[in-house]
């Protein structure tokens, strides 16, 4: 008995600290989800997750394919988000177990993710092939093909690239037929997702969309046309046109001309009050429209060319990427442009290649990926001075997890 | 060793139980908490916690004092909220572990509550004594007294009784003396939170106050004066004066006059793209007022005297709650005016005594607690449908935890 006993005693031991650890781990790992960080590494086909109250790694999650171009979301509670990366794969990755949760295939590529109003489901818009997915949020099975098919010169029929999706308070996903100049609108409530408004005609070559902050209007940019469309998404009654030459002026020969280093994405206008910024094509600034006619107010020079243009939370000031040739001066700069007397008030040098800031929900800090030094820079928003740095792998896009309970983000 | 072979088996087995259902309810409890909805009871000094996306009750949370007009904030990350009792009590809740993790008294009698903009400390501002004090947010620990002192006809000094605080974009906390009849701006990021701004003289007797929901605009309500202070908080250079006789119309024999249940909140104000819904004092009518000039669009009747006026997320729909005799028919009514017609489209048969309807992140679904029928409300939005009743013991204040990545909030 004297051997059981120890023998006893040893496994009372081992067990009550297995019990322990796993108490332990549990306790550590403990935290809301309202403010989390999600940083794209894209070279190494993973994320980082950030605790942006405390500034800390919170750890990584890998195997989430080709992520060059990688686009989302979040689950209404944050607990999840869904990532689309480029080579088609969609991943859902628990921010909490920091865990990947499912994963499947929305298509050979893609491009865009949305989650529905309801939180019951995810689409995916494709460039191979054409159209859009519907996947339960869940399982991730695909519930609904969407093939977008428009109509070739000949009369035959082919799927078109999407770009998009985006969600409305009305529980629609809008996304637009890059091939076809078409939008189309799907009712997410209805059974089957009927695409229930096709606006045909919209501009030669649809590339990016957005929702207005209010939730209320849809805008797409168009490639090849000197306007954008704009839809108001209470009454669906037609694609307005936005006369975008000024934002285009450097295609069309006036102004600077400079190479055109990325298409800026609409995601990434900043509509702060009345004011809309939005970076120009191909040109070192900042344009500045009144949304209410749609007029410019002001061009604002900056050092590259735009690429995000983000507004604080609060809407006092606008953060600007640049990019420019790879090792230039201006691939480094951060500029924040004060709004009520539009200009430069400060310029920041973050390092080679810093882009894609995202602020924290309430605005006191930034994130932005150093690109170019594989490492993750926060900053403090009211003192401009660098918080603390993270060494990260070719960093990228920044989400913060507040976009759970915004539309069209 | 047989039996102590058995007694190590059992041994085995009921701490490998022990760890397992640990690891189970750990499971079971697993959610992000970007859209709880915490529900006051006020009768039971508790509160219920409800997973708002799957409308399921997770757990309640007791022992939170005199929750008579409680009001509460959330931590950054919505692990947390942090609850003012009428009697003083401050509790801090986790949302997670559904437990009380501190509690301390503030004062004698406090009656609103706010977070810094960085998370660090709690706001909270006091009828007795007089003056608001600053938490620790980690611990409940008062780190700073404000009296709040103001000079009464004979000379002498007296703390006033202050209503707010609100926090802003800049980590600014601003409250109103209610006798003083004063406003101070506190900042939260200087050492000893000095008030850098009093303004005097706003009018007569300051009750409640907003910030828009841009976070630009603090507002003032004053009890006897003609008018209602505005203050830009990115200048802090003066409160202008908004006419709201047209609101104040029945206390100056205008109008229907019907008794003044409950003064309406300036919290409760709608504002949906550039128009703000207030209720009227007094009188069976939302007013509605263009937020550049604050010229009175209209008036829209409605059924009782509105208490809190909800902007629908997106902005397309004002949803009223209506105060009137007990037993009365009004008070069981719920109206939802659209913003688009500026009328009421539907009147809903809440229950008895409905109050409080609180939107989901994205609007698809409202809570309401029906007061006199001890039971929560879960409404379809886009239906008018009733999708689910909890039981609930004089539900009160409703409080979705998207208020984490608001100002003012």
């Amino acid at each position: 008995m004297r051997i059981s006993g120890i023998i006893i005693g040893a496994l009372f031991f081992l067990f009550s600290s297995a019990c322990q650890s796993a108490a332990e781990e549990g306790s550590k790992k403990i935290y809301g989800t309202a403010a989390l960080m999600v940083v794209v590494e894209r070279e190494d086909g993973r994320v980082a997750v950030f605790d942006s109250v405390n500034h800390e790694l919170i750890g990584r999650i890998a195997g989430l394919g080709n992520l060059r171009h990688a686009s989302m979301v979040f689950s209404r509670d944050a607990r999840f988000a869904f990532v689309a990366a480029r080579d088609g794969t969609i991943s859902k990755i628990d921010l909490l177990g920091m865990e990947l949760a499912a994963r499947k295939k929305a298509g050979e590529s893609s491009i865009g993710i949305a989650i529905s109003r309801d939180n019951r489901y995810i689409m995916v818009c494709n460039y191979e092939p054409g159209g859009a997915v519907v996947m339960d949020s869940a399982t991730l099975e695909v519930v609904k093909e969407i093939p977008a098919e428009f109509t070739l010169p000949d009369g035959s029929k082919s799927r078109a690239r999407t770009v998009g999706p985006l969600d409305t308070a009305d529980n629609l996903m809008i996304f637009a037929l890059m091939e076809g100049n078409a939008v189309w609108v799907v009712d997410m409530r209805q059974e089957g997702f009927p695409a229930i408004r096709k606006f045909e005609d919209v501009g030669d070559t649809p590339y990016d969309q957005l929702i207005t902050p209010d939730g209320r209007h849809y805008m797409v940019g168009l490639l090849n046309s000197d306007w954008m469309g704009l839809l108001d998404t209470w009454k669906l009654d037609g694609m307005k046109r936005i006369d975008v030459r000024e934002r285009r002026g450097a295609i069309k020969k006036d102004g600077e001309k400079v190479p055109l280093h990325h298409i800026p994405h609409l995601e990434s206008w900043a509509i702060a009050g009345r004011l809309a910024f939005v970076p120009a094509f191909a040109e070192k600034r900042v344009i500045v429209y009144e949304t209410d006619g749609w007029t410019v107010v002001k061009s604002i020079p900056v050092s590259g060319t735009p690429l995000f243009v983000v507004a604080r939370p609060g809407g006092r000031e606008i953060w600007v990427d640049n990019v420019g040739e790879p090792g230039s001066n201006e691939e480094r700069l951060i500029e924040v442009i004060d709004v009520e007397r539009l200009e430069v008030k400060k310029t920041i040098d973050a390092g080679k290649g810093a882009i894609h800031p995202q602020f924290t929900p309430k605005g006191e800090a930034v994130y932005i990926s150093i690109q170019g030094e594989d490492r993750i820079a926060v900053y403090d928003a009211d003192t401009y001075a660098l918080i603390k740095d993270f060494p990260a792998k070719r960093p990228s896009g920044i989400f913060s997890s507040d976009r759970a309970s915004k539309f069209g983000l």
